[in-house]
């Protein structure tokens, strides 16, 4: 294949003219580069765009991290994080993790070999001063409250005050044995959930019920296991709040298989507002969630200091409370 | 920033030792390649991935080109992409063209410019003749038959026969009026669906309805809009294949807002067998998504010539028909 030394020597040029051309640099003159370019032409000279980005110190690829790429909260992030790197002519590099700290590593060591210019972490496992370890190597923005690291960029729903007013909403509705389905019970959306929830409790003088925390549930097919082990208990939750509308859904659909009645017996609040809550006529907090894929990708390119933005939710109330 | 210049002169050896150390090349000595990772250590040199990469002629990264990233069906096919990609230590850009020729282009010119080193294409709206061009720059693989073609290699499922099945299947059950919804009606594979429709009714002496045939169906919502098309309908469907499970469960829970009652007015099909056709009890054609997706990349990184792979469907019965 003719490379940039064929082009240089049939130009008769140097090698660094060739590479002014192709990098569209100012400094030659109108003759070397038509020079140039009728020889690349001739010679049907392929640029190794790899390479041109590499002179440049720039990959144009942005790594997106998410747990699973085959799930409708991460898929609504994608699509709003696709939809302004299609805009700005940048593409990502979609890195599973499975929550496995060793494949969230992999993505920290593709910023630092340069494989991509900045990292979107949607969701994490590894602790956030590791990652700040790597912001020397590019920019990394988190979708989570990072408020206070001035290193790291955020995008971030409140998700403490939407969860303490989806709770104080059940109890005026005379909900009192309230419970919540979450994804994992680690990472820090959870942790800030858990708290709310904790807070509520003693606030209203609640004791607090294990049984009615239901963790690990992400799909359609995890509503079963939750209405599984709601008809197990002798003191059953009357309300739930569940931070996926396609696992309320599930639970949903499975209680009209039972004797449980939504929301008469058991009410619900899903997240999000997915396509499915619309159907199902399921309440439920609106989430920006395209939005904040949107904001993340904007961060990841800006070249501002370390910038933290929290985004709205709204309770759309339907028939499921 | 240390480059390999530096290295090569701390450790008192020629850059091009330096670079065999980095690219694990056999030819050097034991003594020298200590004292190259030893400078590299002391030094925290980071080696730039893009670099090695380049200089081996490979970038490690695969180009997956979807019409929509955040579709349950791409969404499956990515499952079953990623989880390979992890394997061979391949990671995947996703290019989303909202069947956009111009996007689809950009994919074919990223092969061409070596930011990918193969493609996969999981639905086009570009000619497979345009496509096979680029076949000179890497491998290329279709999701679609394109059995006959030496170039580019494909993992498909015979829609032309999975489509005639679930027509005699209906046709059996004493469906007479039968209709279908699809996405586009364009592409290969609608095209052997249609294809299917038109012998079927030919080969039963049954007279084709234009208004039985539902056209860019894609996602819950789309259920809505069918069954109200169906409703405006004099003569109407008594059976419905439609090309995906979200928009078959669409279709079921509108209809449970009219007096159409499935599946005594409406009999459906579904095609995928997603989470949703199980919840929802949905008779559907099971389609091995995600095992297509691991094939996919398996030949993208394959060296064998273009092979061509059919993958079987599965008729799951449930309540809908």
């Amino acid at each position: 294949m003719t490379n940039i030394r064929d082009i240089a020597r049939m130009a008769n040029v140097s090698v660094t003219t060739v590479s002014r051309v192709i990098n569209k640099h100012p400094y030659v003159s109108e003759e070397k580069r038509e020079a140039v370019l009728k020889v690349m032409e001739e010679a049907d000279y392929q640029v190794n765009l790899t390479a041109v980005h590499l002179s440049q110190g720039k990959s144009h690829l942005i790594g997106v991290v998410v747990p699973f790429a085959n799930h409708p909260y991460f898929g609504l992030l994608i699509e709003g994080i696709a939809k302004k790197a299609v805009e700005s002519n940048y593409h990502f590099v979609l890195i599973q993790t499975n929550y496995d700290k060793e494949r969230e590593q992999e993505a920290l060591n593709m910023l630092k070999h340069k494989q991509v210019d900045g990292l979107i972490i949607c969701s994490r496992i590894l602790e956030l001063g590791t990652i700040t370890e790597y912001r020397q190597y590019g920019k990394i923005v988190v979708c989570e409250n990072a408020d206070g690291n001035n290193a790291i960029d955020s995008v971030y729903v409140d998700h403490y005050q939407s969860f303490l007013s989806a709770l104080e909403y059940l109890y005026e509705k005379g909900y009192r044995n309230i419970g919540y389905s979450i994804g994992r019970d680690t990472g820090s959306n959870s942790y800030f959930r858990q708290q709310a929830y904790r807070d509520f409790l003693k606030q209203k003088e609640i004791p607090y019920h294990e049984s009615f925390v239901f963790t690990e549930n992400y799909n359609l097919e995890d509503g079963q296991k939750v209405v599984d082990l709601i008809l197990q208990l002798s003191v059953k939750p009357d309300a739930l709040l569940v931070t996926s509308d396609v696992v309320a859904a599930g639970i949903i659909t499975a209680c009209n298989h039972t004797n449980l009645r939504v929301p008469e017996d058991l009410a619900v609040i899903g997240f999000d507002d997915q396509p499915i809550a619309k159907m199902m006529g399921i309440t439920t907090f609106e989430m920006p969630i395209v939005t904040m894929g949107e904001r993340l990708f904007q961060q990841v390119i800006g070249t501002t200091s370390a910038s933290h933005q929290q985004l709205n939710v709204t309770l759309i109330e339907r028939n499921t409370v």
